[in-house]
């Protein structure tokens, strides 16, 4: 099942039902109005859910052209977005310019951190930034979204907590990100309003895409239409997302609605950009630099400016973009 | 106007107003359901929840007795939590159990902190925790909820979105502190589930109470009924609400809803544990352990251990708890 979050007047949006090709849609407002409505009693509700998408399927109901470009983030305003470090090669590219001081490797417990979810953006809002010279980077991710987890959770359960996939965009502004850690407080204006794209699925309805805990597709980065990056975020993701539930339920509970980060996707390889059309290339700005420093000495792929754009998809074997893709465009506030 | 949230069978409880006395409640159902609903739509709701308030007082309504232990959390369940740090003695003092490095003093731009807020804890909640050698400590600190606040927010922006003003308590397990903060991602695992007085308040319900974006009352901790503090809020707060706000949407908009908090109350002085009936003290324990190493040699004052009762309240002249209790006994999960 594929669910999506419409525009209207409210805050929340609107869930609607989507076909399985992505086509069309049909309003859930009968059985929930929302999508944090629907996760805070989805055992109960999904029979319906899955009904609607079933009849959507067969012809059953019409429904609606759907058109991405109307989608907010799926949650537009969640309880919670915690975001793992689920890829080590990510970690050890950045690893230099974050400010961290030591260290060994974080490599037997992931890292987290608790990123502001009050203001999620949809996948076609721009980027919006008071400064240009922010160093303003994306970060392509896969993210899920849970059930309620205990405290102290145990490997199953958060694997069964999981109740949809899907891929975001956790924006990044490497300026304030050594200012930020060096603070001691963690991060807060370096990470603005993560964004979403406008399709979750259920694992179910991934096949054999989503298997172990992880998402076995590549995430394709464009940046004004050129190719930084295809890579399989199934690869080489360390710590898979019942590690980064049980990690994040260790001293509290999680509540249902609550969005967790797989991490940048990353993939250990000796490319640089441009990469060839068959590359695995970068699923964030600063990895492509760092290995350009090592490489020539100095990093030559800029940040984004203002004008810019990206784009980000998970990419089927077909060539379809799963989730819908995420295209947004940076804008001086 | 004083609103408070009671216990029903939804996550996000049921919004009802308070007569001034506390005494009794009238149901806010019919003008918002919840205090998020509220809050959403507050300039065209207010006027409403205020008559209730007022036909409340003039007996028009009868209203129920209020009990503070239907109480839960103001939200529930919010959108953001984020703790800033506005008393310079509690850095001074805490500071090198923090395993910060450097540093000079955080005194020219507030440090802020993300903290998880889908799932606050109710006045009376148990502090639950894995394991009882974790230096389990209480935090009293004052809190605002407000309303949607623009990035680049100006100090008017920032002093006008204030709608709401309570206590609450940002448990720490500080065994977990230094790990968190060495990791270089920021508090996670040492900040659990953060609780709320039952009762929040208009700033202008408060009087002079509230001025300068500060709240002029002392904050009384107990533990096992021993005091072990009551430092005025608005002495020494040198970086005050509007400054938090500002400082928080520096990158970023924040959402209606967003609870800020004023950090961990505490004023200068040469006290050690235990304290006079007029004493100032502490509104943690860490503070207490470190003025204790440094005049004994050693850390006299233990952390909290399963069965220990902590309880904070701010105190107006009268003696009354304006915002209600927070009464919580540490248990293990």
């Amino acid at each position: 099942m594929k669910l999506a979050t419409l525009r209207n007047s409210r805050p929340d949006g609107q869930l609607v039902v989507l076909s399985a090709d992505l086509t069309r849609f049909v309003s859930a407002g009968r059985i929930a109005p929302t999508l944090q409505a629907a996760l805070d009693d989805w055992n109960a509700l999904l029979p319906g859910l899955s009904a609607l998408a079933a009849q959507l399927d067969a012809g059953a109901i019409a429904g609606q052209p759907f058109d991405p470009a109307m989608a907010l983030a799926p949650l537009p305003r969640a309880y919670q977005w915690i975001d793992g470090a689920g890829y080590l090669s990510h970690l050890e590219r950045v690893r230099s310019l974050k400010g961290s001081k030591d260290e060994e490797l974080q490599s037997v417990r992931p890292l987290l951190y608790q990123g502001g979810s009050d203001s999620l953006s949809a996948p076609t809002d721009p980027i919006r930034v008071t400064d240009p010279d922010l160093a303003i980077d994306f970060e392509a991710e896969v993210a899920v979204i849970i059930g309620a987890v205990p405290m102290g959770a145990t490997r199953d359960q958060a694997s069964a907590a999981i109740r949809l996939v899907t891929v975001c965009n956790d924006v990044s502004l490497r300026r304030l990100v050594a200012d930020d850690l060096q603070n001691g407080f963690g991060f807060f204006h370096a990470k603005p309003s993560t964004s979403f794209a406008p399709i979750v699925a259920t694992p179910e309805s991934l096949g054999g895409a989503w298997r172990d805990d992880r998402l076995h597709l590549p995430v394709r980065i464009e940046v004004n239409g050129t190719l930084y990056g295809q890579p399989n975020a199934g690869a080489e993701m360390h710590f898979d997302f019942a590690d980064l539930i049980v990690e994040a339920a260790r001293t509290r509970n999680l509540a249902s609605g609550t969005i967790v980060g797989g991490g940048t996707v990353s993939v250990r390889h000796d490319e640089s950009l441009p990469i060839k059309a068959t590359g695995i290339g970068f699923a964030c700005i600063a990895e492509a630099r760092t290995v350009e420093k090592l490489k020539y000495g100095r990093a030559r792929t800029p940040f984004l400016k203002p004008g810019d754009t990206v784009r980000i998809a998970a990419v089927a074997g077909d060539g379809q973009s799963v989730f819908g893709d995420i295209v947004q465009r940076v804008a001086l506030a």
